[in-house]
């Protein structure tokens, strides 16, 4: 069983170049986006939601149009290793959930999605052979329709100066930008920096 | 002037692959990518952090080890077009920004950025054409160092079954999952779904 357009070993190549490593759930991920595309019109136009931060993103970003940056990607962190297809104008669409019940067949993906036994680099074979094995078989798909927040494109409003640190924002965000106004991320140490300017 | 190992046509050709069209948020977050690499030691651990979630995670995402899906990016809203790498145990790295004083001598570039002009598809060749001309020109470079939240590997804890729905999630989030504590994102129609189950 191939994960959309490639082989399980193709994949496990893209995921090596993009995401660092051949990631359990990045593949696992590749697995749940072709069961979702499988369930959808073919050609459709959809967005995605993802309910975790934690590697399913980057299925995403690899095996669909959507990303982080072109903004048809989002992550909404609900801690459950989910993903939504759905149509960009109507809100509906497929949701593609790892299936808890399913999971018990499969002894190395259990106790890697359980997290039942330490990490050992030894047995990542073991489970990656599981993984493509059961394929989306430890998958279950609901069909949905997405809060009316996620449907429609958002059009950039204009933007602004902000009066503390001199940098442009959306003028939505109010009179400071968000960093300025909510705290900053990081101290400045100096400024400007050698290198190549 | 090239973007890290590629020619100015080279990043924009793996753009479009990755981000489904020139973008030219996208291009610009290259040079500043590239910049943040010049002013930092070669060979170092680098984590990023990005303060828009437009367009310029996919610069990262594209010319660095980071990922979403892997951690090593993450993705804080301040509205500002900037980002900053820096090194994954100290948190000492560089902060590089679009900086307003610096764009006002490129028309094309100040146009696009403060939105001042509507969108024309005929001038994207002469936006483009003055990004590459411009490079980092329109950039400036801070020595950070981020708050001491980003820093250090954190590690996964055990996983729960939720109660309401059956879902597996990450115990320390509490006795439910996030998706059922705070509200779904989607209401299901339908469960299961033909397609290839």
């Amino acid at each position: 069983m191939g994960i959309c357009s490639y082989s399980f070993e193709e994949f496990v190549e893209k995921v090596r170049a993009f995401h660092g490593f051949e990631a359990p759930g990045v593949i696992i991920g590749g697995y749940m986006v072709d069961l979702a595309y499988s369930c959808l019109p073919p050609n459709g136009a959809y967005d995605a939601l993802c309910e975790t931060p934690k590697c399913l993103p980057d299925a995403i970003q690899l095996l669909t149009p959507c990303s982080i940056g072109n903004g048809w990607l989002v992550v909404i962190n609900t801690g459950r290793y989910a993903l939504i297809l759905y149509d960009k104008v109507t809100g509906e669409g497929v949701r593609v959930f790892v299936d808890t019940a399913k999971v018990d067949r499969w002894p190395e993906i259990r106790d890697w999605y359980f997290r039942t036994t330490p990490k050992k680099q030894k047995k990542i074979q073991d489970l990656l052979r599981e993984i493509r094995d059961a394929g989306s078989a430890i998958c279950s798909v609901q069909a949905v329709k997405v809060s009316s927040r996620f449907i429609g494109k958002k059009h950039r409003g204009p933007f602004a100066v902000c009066p503390v640190c001199k940098e442009s924002y959306p003028a939505e965000d109010g009179p400071l930008c968000l960093g300025c106004k909510d705290g900053e991320i990081c101290v400045v140490v100096s400024q400007p920096v050698a290198g190549r300017q």
